[in-house]
């Protein structure tokens, strides 16, 4: 069966996001007040999988996230 | 008001993604039945206006997404 994925990891909580601050103090900058500018990393695909949860933590362990600074979340839907 | 935005900026169709290639070939070569991956932008940030729609569009013209080549989308929920 097929799937649409959508996974979402972010930097642990504390954790600087340089890529972030920058742009955060460039929309300031331009006159909007803006805070707690993140830019999580977002990866969106379509995965062939008769156990998509249990294959999708599996990506994320081994390959999309670094457990030791990274939180991440996911999505699963079926394809129509 | 202060506002929860998300905005995402996805490469239009048809370009090319060169690191959602990568990612989607290293998923392969872990046995992951992966098509069509792709990593759109990500941007989560709060922010302080009374025209938050306005603003959004704004910062997405100005600096978040080149319309040449992206699309986007947005969300905007009210921080309690």
């Amino acid at each position: 069966m097929k799937w649409k994925v959508r996974v979402t990891v972010r930097l642990k909580e504390g954790l600087n996001d340089p890529e972030g601050r920058v742009i955060g103090n460039a929309l300031r900058s331009l006159g909007y007040t803006v805070e707690n500018l993140r830019v999580p990393k977002y990866f969106e695909f379509e995965l062939e999988s008769d156990k998509p949860e249990e294959e999708v933590e599996g990506m994320c362990k081994k390959l999309l996230a670094n457990p030791l600074i990274h939180d991440y979340e996911y999505s699963i839907e079926p394809v129509s």
